[in-house]
């Protein structure tokens, strides 16, 4: 029987927002490797071997999922999210580089809910005009390259999404892409935190650049920014679909 | 009965992308609305009035859809993809704007699969750093906004999909896109063309920003474009995670 390896986003948290595609392919799976609380998510059965791993080990996970693929096994790595946004799917390739053994191995991505866009459904449309999606944690990259990005997404106009704000091992971070939002934006420019979306610790808070605090994210937020346009209409938050010349 | 409205993301084509989030909401509608192709991928069932309707008539969607909940109906609207890109959950916003006799209704945005992600899956993993979304048709925006984003991207950094690039009324404004393109970027720079994924017409093209063309898209096509880091791995392109200091 020849093996596979499928990366598979498990969306943001909700059952009910887990792709068929994914569901079908778990079932047809004899390992899930991940991280911790998202192997978590996956049902136990007979006939199919967890592997649940610590954070910040994505390259073995890789070349575990190469190694049990290559003995022929059926291996689902699991994402929350979409596994194309910072998430799973790069590292796999990254593992694969160096290996040309590994290049036709069967292997498929299956795209997930990301948090960005389930966070921005429960606000309203926030992300309705051009967007980027920025990662504040700088385990990755210097953060001279996070405030490079930030300050041409605001001055380019784009509303931004940030993933992983802020974390108990770098508390002040978020604190300087506020000082830098500052510099760059109005004060009445609108944030979402939109925190562990579609799950029972769910919480949405949207204040303005002024009144927003650092401690008003942490690692289950996702942080969305506005455009100059963006506003409010009734309980929900939009950016229009057009920009006047 | 109380009426309500849903704004639904049918993903990009495929049914195993549909969430069941968004099927079971159909399953209780009475009333679809939406772009002709988009309504047809609904199957009818007794009990379920269907409105297709023609292109670029979103606001009498969205007018439409507040009429109808408001007389007790539980309407659907159906986008592609996710209804917060570049869809229709900002129109419904839009139209309720300037009547707060609708800001009470009962209103839900179901996210979706949107096509840059699902694009980018059946790619590898383009967009595994941070990345942005442009919306290149100038019906709503002029394209000295679309030229502005484009440069702050390039210069930001950022990798970049590209939503309607290119229809038979504005042929040449894909070529001006690739013009501005190579002069922030390198010739090598990878680009992939992604059409219709999911799909039977589904069609993958991965170029260097040299060899693109415009003719490689229409609209039926997300463009990505790479950062300066994205490469290929065996048949797959993927962005890595981490920059270097």
């Amino acid at each position: 029987m020849s093996g596979w390896i499928a990366v598979a986003g498990l969306g943001p948290g909700a059952e009910a927002l887990v792709t068929p595609e994914v569901t079908a392919t778990l079932a047809q799976a004899t390992d899930v490797i991940g991280y911790i609380p998202y192997v978590a998510r996956v049902a136990p059965r007979e006939g199919l071997v967890l592997h649940p791993s610590d954070n910040r080990v994505e390259l073995d996970r890789a070349a575990h999922a190469i190694a049990l693929a290559q003995a022929g096994r059926r291996v689902v790595i699991v994402s929350s999210g979409d596994p194309g946004v910072f998430a799973m799917a790069s590292a796999l390739f990254e593992g694969m580089e160096a290996r040309p053994d590994c290049h036709d191995l069967d292997i498929r991505i299956l795209p997930g809910i990301t948090a960005m866009l389930a966070a921005a459904a429960r606000a309203g449309a926030p992300l309705g005009h051009d967007f980027c999606a920025i990662n504040l944690s700088d385990n990755l990259k210097p953060f001279s390259e996070v405030e490079r990005r930030l300050r041409h997404a605001a001055r380019g106009g784009f509303a931004m999404a940030f993933y992983n704000p802020r974390s108990a091992s770098r508390p002040h971070q978020f604190t300087e892409v506020l000082r830098i939002l500052r510099e760059e934006c109005e004060r009445e420019r609108l944030i979402t935190f939109a925190r562990a979306v579609s799950t029972p610790e769910e919480r949405l808070l949207t204040v303005t650049l002024a009144e927003a605090l650092p401690e008003m994210a942490d690692m289950r937020t996702v942080v969305i920014v506005g455009n100059a346009a963006t506003r409010r209409v009734g309980r929900w938050i939009y950016t229009p679909r057009s920009v006047s010349a």
